[in-house]
């Protein structure tokens, strides 16, 4: 007879969870990438059936009883750390009545069909229209969240991403940010204006494309026995951390936007194939956190992907796929992914600039759902702190403007900061890397990558989710917490050095 | 108030079945075309998760109660039809204890996964210790499924494959067919002998394949925006009837196997995406059985794949997307389609001794469900019954014999008449086509395809499973039931006339 039988029925309860959601997501990524147009409507009645059975096994009236004798039972270390991620996400999925996750859903669906069409028209009154409701219902979901949790309403969502993280950090690495990024974006730009740079004629063929991609997941280590690259109109990384499914899509007048893409996905999904084995379907083996996953594609993409040497190891697979090109020589491909150049569209954005599109939209969501302003007053924001960051005027385009990304038309406030979080993260990574291994570069130059893999393993993928974040700061970078100077030490080093 | 609130209820229920078998549907596909090897334990697990939560749902201590309210409210014609074929699925998911259902999995998987390398080493010995435990598991639950239904065993197994039929039908059909068909093998061994049949020179790419088979495809109406062709090992038709998921295989030696086979699949899914629409997720709505099923495959790959006017629609695609070869003349093409050469395989054979391999597995199978006979006769059977069907010596040599197939070791008693009869539904759906439009073989000729398929549509398809097989059968062809002549008039007629 177990010792622990409460804390046994939960991991028997997350397992099966864990199983059905395999379903989920396999249907989920392939509703993206395979699914013909006509199989659209079964497919949505299939997964929201599913999803309401899972919400049903999720908030089971059985499961706070069981999470409260199973903290009074004996349990090891790892045992309480998976204790603590369970009740997290008992407490994720039953703060909410189910009539505000049905609204909120309904009201989502109907704002992002809309999007689709209102953004082409650049129609901001229509698209604002919608947004209204589903900013309403969000600051709804915020007021309870922050209730149930004690924190502040933006927090509250925060912290479905981010566990752990507050706005008084974020104010705090974002405020440093936003005083030194606006004067070195314009550094950058007046080194860069002499530079030759030569642009890769096309086109590229989609099948070479597509064999290049898969020859750089092989160079980062992706494991192709347990996961697969398939296209889809958004990329993404999904699938099970069993096999993971990553996606890219191919233009072919130009290879570059795909391969840095696709670079980006396998650092998500070398976290997701490295999860901790042996509690793999617990909480316990999950992914952090929505920062944390980004430092991992931003370490491939960014740290190791525009790293001066880096450029080296992928001109021969450029010329091998694509052919030869004055314009594939390292030292170009080099410069084609350094080029700073602030623009509209942050999904577009380089290195550089792209913190700026994260701090505007930071900016204007918190103030959202605090109450503090309301969605007409969007605009006049978005164009002040677009001409104050990045210099640019964005007047009267919408579509380009708060129109271009879906984030809060589907709900996801307090989404945004992960995406810098993360670049700061693996600037963190790094900086400690190099502490520890201090030929890291001249290894990275010879094409050794496994040292980076090695370290992001042993730190961060293999380490799920057994630590609160600033613990899992701590443990892998021997600092406690955040630390936004290497963030600023690798953008100057890199692109003023 | 609706005035039927069990029948609702039932409806209900099984819509929601529908949804989430319809994601086991798509992650079953995937593990076959697409799954990477590693994910293989997680997506078994997942589904075994899957079969679970279906069979439970489908166990519900509340569905004999609401299927008996249901008899008694005021049904309409459908309604009672509907009612029937939820009775029928209740009685087939509860007539097994939960006990005999999990050690017949457990001795199917172990029994299938000792075949793969027992077939190739030719070990009868060791196959025949593992089938021994399925086939006694098998006469259990035949025992209980006769006491259930008032069948004899191997009808009560049959009738889960092809309701309504019975082995006395099968004996009789099967008797007919077993007098006069080595005779014909041989007349039409001896009329192809003066024949020059000219064979396709090879390699033919797999991309090359693989566009052929789409086009085929679409020559028999297959609707890509509601399904896809992919590959697998073993093909098949799998998916869910909005989304039809067909697989091939392709070899670079030879095209018409896949082609053949691609033409086949495309029989079954095209009668799975025209299952009527407006019942869809109920039972009402499902193919009406194995041997309908395999009737439509065999409509498409034998009456009309094999049709003599049929290779000259099928030459102009050939040359299309493999080139200019002689062999890819019309005629030519039409006698590599009609060959008939008796082998060991019943997968590779031809139009003409496919029957043979199905009547000895017929008369093994119900001997061996019987308890007339035992695992270590079936060798010495089927020697005998090779030798007076086919004229094949097949001594010693199981790997051919009795181990080519694996439907017994994965426990399918019962199954194998389906193909046959299947045959012998698609000459009758044609000769009652000729009958109301004599001028079907000019129009076939003429690329008019349409006049078939709207029969199909109009007479099988879209009735799904309205009708009892017989009444089917009377209303789609005037005849009360299956009527084997039309099958011996059709060899007779492609092979001898």
């Amino acid at each position: 007879m177990s010792k622990t039988p409460a804390y046994d029925e939960l991991c028997r309860r997350h397992q099966r969870l864990h199983r059905l959601a395999h379903l989920q997501s396999i249907a989920s990524w392939d509703q993206s990438a395979f699914m013909p147009p006509k199989g659209n409507e079964a497919r949505a009645l299939a997964l929201a059936e599913m999803g309401g059975l899972l919400h049903q096994q999720a908030t089971d009236a059985a499961l706070k009883g069981l999470l409260d004798s199973a903290e009074g039972e004996s349990l090891d270390e790892t045992q309480r750390a998976n204790l603590r991620e369970m009740r997290r996400a008992w407490r994720a999925s039953n703060a909410l009545p189910q009539s505000l996750v049905e609204a909120k859903s309904l009201a989502i669906s109907h704002c992002e069909h809309a999007w689709r069409s209102q953004r082409p028209a650049n129609d901001w009154a229509g698209y604002a229209e919608n947004l209204r409701e589903v900013l309403r219902l969000t600051r709804e979901e915020a007021r309870l969240l922050a209730e149930d949790s004690g924190l502040s309403k933006y927090d509250a969502l925060m912290d479905q991403y981010e566990p752990g993280m507050r706005s008084t950090e974020v104010d705090r690495v974002f405020g440093d940010l936003r005083q030194w990024l606006p004067g070195l974006i314009q550094r950058v730009q007046e080194r860069q204006r002499g530079e030759a740079v030569q642009v890769p004629e096309g086109p590229f063929a989609t099948a070479a494309q597509r064999a290049l991609g898969q020859d750089a997941m092989r160079l980062m280590g992706f494991d192709f026995e347990a996961g697969r690259l398939d296209e889809s109109a958004h990329p993404f990384c999904g699938g099970v951390p069993e096999d993971v499914r990553m996606t890219t899509r191919y233009r072919e007048d130009s290879f570059l936007p795909s391969l840095t893409g696709t670079i980006h996905e396998t650092g998500h999904g070398r976290y997701e194939q490295n999860l901790p084995r042996e509690w793999l379907g617990l909480p316990l083996a999950r992914a952090r956190s929505m920062g944390l996953h980004e430092s991992q594609s931003l370490s491939f993409e960014m740290q190791l992907g525009s790293h001066p040497a880096f450029a080296g190891l992928l001109s021969p697979l450029i010329v091998k796929h694509l052919g030869e090109q004055p314009a594939f020589a390292p030292e170009n491909i080099n410069r084609l992914l350094t080029r700073v150049v602030p623009g509209h569209i942050r999904v577009d954005a380089d290195e550089v600039s792209y913190p700026a599109h994260v701090i505007l939209r930071y900016e204007i969501e918190r103030a959202l759902v605090e109450g503090e302003i309301e969605v007409d007053d969007i605009p006049a924001l978005w164009d002040a702190k677009m001409m104050e960051l990045l210099g640019i005027d964005t007047r009267g385009n919408y579509k380009d403007g708060p129109m271009q990304d879906v984030h809060w038309g589907a709900g996801l406030f307090g989404y945004f900061p992960c995406y810098t979080l993360g670049a700061m993260y693996a600037a963190q990574w790094f900086a400690t890397m190099r502490r520890e291994m201090p030929d890291l570069d001249q290894r990275i130059a010879a094409g050794e990558l496994s040292p980076v893999f090695d370290w992001l393993n042993a730190r961060i993928w293999s380490q799920g989710s057994r630590w609160e974040t600033a613990e899992l700061v701590q443990r892998a970078s021997g600092e406690p917490g955040l630390n936004p100077a290497h963030f600023r030490a690798h953008l100057e080093g890199r692109y003023l050095g």
